[in-house]
C-alpha cells in the first residue's frame, strides 16, 4: 500500500526522501493557498522565484510580478501575496510571476526529485486529495513552516489532508497521526484555534483578516495546482 | 512574562536560542523515562554519553555502564535502557554511565548553553513543572524525536508539559499550542493513542509492553533530574 508521510519544515527535508513521490507544498498564509486561487481565477500559470530579484526581472518579459516579504508587497512589486487580488478572474489569462517568504523555499527543495509537485490549500482540499488517491506514487505533504518552525495553520491542512488520504495510503508516520488528531479536534472551528497562533497574530497586525477567512474557505474550486517544468498550473482531475 | 517554547527534534536546535534557558531534554521511550526511575530509586548520578565507547571505557571507572542501540542492551553493556532494571533501588548509590539511541544526542546539544538542563518524563511531570514555575528563566522543551523526525510520545509530554505550565508562561510558540492540544484530547487514553505510533510499534517487538506502561505511569516521583556538571542528579523542589 502505497504510503504517505508528512515533513513539518524545510529543514528536515534532508530526512525524507523524495523521489519518485507526490510532494504536496503547503503554505497556507499565504502562497499555496493564493496561487490556487490565482489558478482557479483564470490565471494561465504561475512560476515561483526564491528571490526578489529573479522575480523583478520577470517584469520585462511580460509576467505580473507577485511577491511579499514578511507580509508586505515587496517593493516594485504590482501584487502582493493576497488571494483576494485574483478574484472575479482579474488576471485571467495572464503569467504571473510569484516570490514569498517560506512558500518558495519549500517549492525549490522538492523539485527535480518529485514524481509530481502539487498546491496544498483549503480551498481545493478534496480536489488534491482525489488526485492523490488516484495516483499510485507514496505521497509526502511538505509544511512551508515559518522560518524553518513548525507553523499551525500548514499544519493543520496537513492533517485535513491525511484525513481524506486515510483509506487510500498507510500512516507509520508519527506526523499524520498527530496532525490528524489536531484537524479532527479543531475541523469546526479552525479559525478559533489559529487566533492563538503566532502567525495570525502577525497577519492581523496588517489588517489582513478577509485573506486568512479565504485561505480557510474549504472546497471551493475543483481543480489540483500542479508544477510542469518550472510553472504551476490549474488541472481539473 | 516568561516564555515557553518546544523544539520537536535536535535537527531543529539551530532555530533556538538555548542561551540562559531552562532545557528539558525528551526521550520518553525510554532514556529520559529511566533515568528519572533510576534516580528515583536511589542511583547517585547518571553520566549521558553520546557514543558507545566512551560509555563503556567508564566501567573501568566503577560505573554501571547501561545503553542501547535500536532498543536493543549494546553489546557489552550491563543494562540496556529499561525503566524496570532500576526499581527496587537495586543500583541505589551506584553511579551509571548511559548511552542511547537519540536521547543523549539532545542532551549534549543543550550542554554548555542552557541555564539548567532538565529530564523530561511522564513519572515526575509535575515536580519538573514546580521547578520551572519557581524559576525566572524561559523554558524550552527539547524532544529527542526519532532520527531526526517528530516522534509521537516526546510530543505528547511536552504537551502535557505545557498544560501544566501554561499560567505561569507566554506561549506563543505554535509547536505548544498543537501539542497541548493534542494531550488534552488524548490525556485519558495515552497509551491507545501511542499504540498507533511507529516507535510504540516498533518496542512492541521486542516484547517490552511492561517498559511502556512504566514510562507512561504519571507523578509517581518528586524529584527533578538536573544536570550538574557532566552528570545528571536527582533533587527535591
Amino acid at each position: 500500500m502505497k504510503k504517505l508521510e508528512i515533513c513539518l519544515s524545510p529543514e528536515l527535508v534532508h530526512l525524507y526522501d523524495f523521489n519518485n513521490k507526490n510532494i504536496v507544498i503547503v503554505d497556507i498564509f499565504r502562497a499555496s493557498s493564493t496561487m490556487i486561487v490565482a489558478l482557479a481565477n483564470g490565471v494561465t500559470s504561475i512560476t515561483p522565484f526564491k528571490n526578489l530579484g529573479e522575480c523583478r526581472e520577470m517584469s520585462k518579459k511580460g509576467y505580473i510580478i507577485a511577491g511579499e516579504r514578511n507580509g508586505l508587497t515587496a517593493e516594485g512589486f504590482e501584487l502582493g501575496n493576497s488571494p483576494l487580488a485574483f478574484l472575479e478572474k482579474k488576471y485571467a489569462t495572464k503569467k504571473i510571476a510569484m516570490t514569498t517568504t517560506n512558500g518558495t523555499v519549500a517549492i525549490q527543495l522538492a523539485k527535480g526529485k518529485a514524481k509530481n509537485i502539487l498546491l496544498g490549500a483549503f480551498p481545493n482540499l478534496k480536489a488534491t486529495a482525489d488526485f492523490l488517491s488516484a495516483m499510485s506514487e507514496d505521497v509526502i505533504i511538505l509544511c512551508a513552516g515559518w522560518k524553518g518552525k513548525f507553523n499551525l495553520e500548514d499544519s493543520l491542512y496537513a492533517g485535513a489532508l491525511t484525513k481524506e488520504l486515510k483509506g487510500n495510503f498507510k500512516i507509520e508516520c508519527d506526523t499524520a497521526i498527530a496532525l490528524e488528531s489536531l484537524y479532527d479536534t479543531h475541523s469546526k472551528d479552525i479559525k478559533g484555534f489559529l487566533s492563538q497562533a503566532s502567525h495570525t497574530k502577525r497577519l492581523q497586525n496588517q489588517n489582513i483578516e478577509a485573506d486568512i477567512d479565504f485561505c480557510l474557505s474549504l472546497n471551493i474550486y475543483d481543480l489540483v495546482g500542479i508544477l510542469r517544468e518550472n510553472e504551476f498550473f490549474g488541472e481539473k482531475n
